[in-house]
């Protein structure tokens, strides 16, 4: 038999860049940058490169004129970027064809935390049913980075780590789950049946309501919208690639 | 209508001391400190010397030569030591009018960081009902602070977490959950039906399974089997006074 470790850490800032060499690593930011990144790809945008910080986001730029800058600081578009960090602006007219220089406080930052791994795929409960599919044929360990809020745990990606557990076991059972795998998968399953309102409650999702991005909520709450699995690699972000 | 904080942090050193002040802390650590300290105390202790250190706790022996040493590293008697961190060692005729110091790998260190709220408890599931019903009552901002393992979130505490939080919300509504809260809550009442069986099985379970202490998983696992509420102030933990 075989015996496969799956691993989830609350926050980026609790994993150990170590942990995750010969590991295959699942970057969770609900709300909103990993739902904003496969929403991008998925309506035809090249590459989107990830950077921490605002100011090599525009050194990026200087390299790549033609890219967009996309991204938010205190959730809100930041001064002179072309995209803010709600998945409803990347639609298919604005990003089709189109490379994108993203930062976030959050979701960016833990992409660039995640890169010791074997491979960083990108993750959110719009592609998690089609992602455990691809992470269990792997058979490799798996570890699960939550970005978390500012360093704490944050409900909506603990959510969808549990989401994407709760699917991997369903194909796979020789997985071992650490404690957070464990608790990641009990708050799924207690709150599956309402999805969009724990959300929606939660100090993020009030945050959002306050500035009036309830649609980003709604949008972020949706299951199993696509197939598509972002894959971060070299500093960018693209397409898993498949023959279909 | 009174607004208050009811947060949970899944680990001891993810709690900035500062946050602390002005609230009530409630530390856990149910598999095993904090339900050896309130074993003690409910079995006659006089009081309890939490240190973080086997270095200290060796110094204050020295200052009080009548007290036992208590306590574990890697879950096993520190050499020298009267005592392990076993809650069933810590029975009457050993512990009754004595004091003791002790020193844990989680729980002892957690009850050290949390010393700047205005009041600390000492919680496990053996007294969480009673524990919530004092909490409920005051009114309070309140944290709770989840030792964990090694820095790393465990089951257990979560568990012990989410029935408090469980039990003070029956009493009192207007306590606002923080995202972990909010996580323990749903984790206890997904697992409510099978405590021992979810701790059993957990990393930390498994571990004092293959030490041979399955009973004190048993113990540990029990739920509201006393109405001691263990206050640390000015560096030792003795029983809240109360008139019957």
């Amino acid at each position: 038999m075989i015996n496969l470790d799956l691993k989830v850490f609350p926050t980026w800032q609790m994993v150990e860049k170590n942990e995750l060499r010969g590991s295959y690593a699942v970057v969770i930011d609900v709300l909103r940058a990993t739902n904003t990144i496969i929403t991008a790809l998925a309506n035809g945008a090249k590459e989107i490169i990830p950077v921490p910080e605002i100011e090599i986001a525009w050194e990026m730029k200087k390299e790549n004129p033609s890219y967009l800058l996309g991204g938010e600081r205190g959730a809100q578009k930041i001064s002179g970027f072309d995209l803010g960090n709600s998945p409803l602006e990347y639609s298919p007219e604005v990003v089709f064809n189109r490379g994108i220089i993203f930062t976030t406080s959050n979701g960016s930052r833990a992409l660039n935390s995640s890169s010791k791994a074997d491979m960083v795929c990108v993750a959110s409960l719009a592609n998690s049913k089609a992602l455990a599919k691809f992470l269990a044929n792997s058979l490799k360990n798996l570890t699960i980075v939550c970005a978390g809020t500012l360093g704490n745990p944050s409900l909506e990606d603990t959510l969808a780590a549990g989401k994407i557990i709760e699917e991997i076991l369903a194909l796979e059972k020789n997985y071992h789950l650490n404690d957070f795998g464990y608790i990641s998968l009990s708050t799924y399953l207690q709150n599956k049946a309402n999805i969009f309102q724990a959300i929606s409650s939660s100090p993020n999702g009030q945050k959002l309501k306050k500035l009036n991005m309830s649609e980003d909520i709604e949008y972020c709450s949706l299951m199993d919208q696509t197939e598509i699995i972002p894959i971060f690699k070299d500093g960018n972000i693209s397409n898993y690639p498949r023959i279909l």
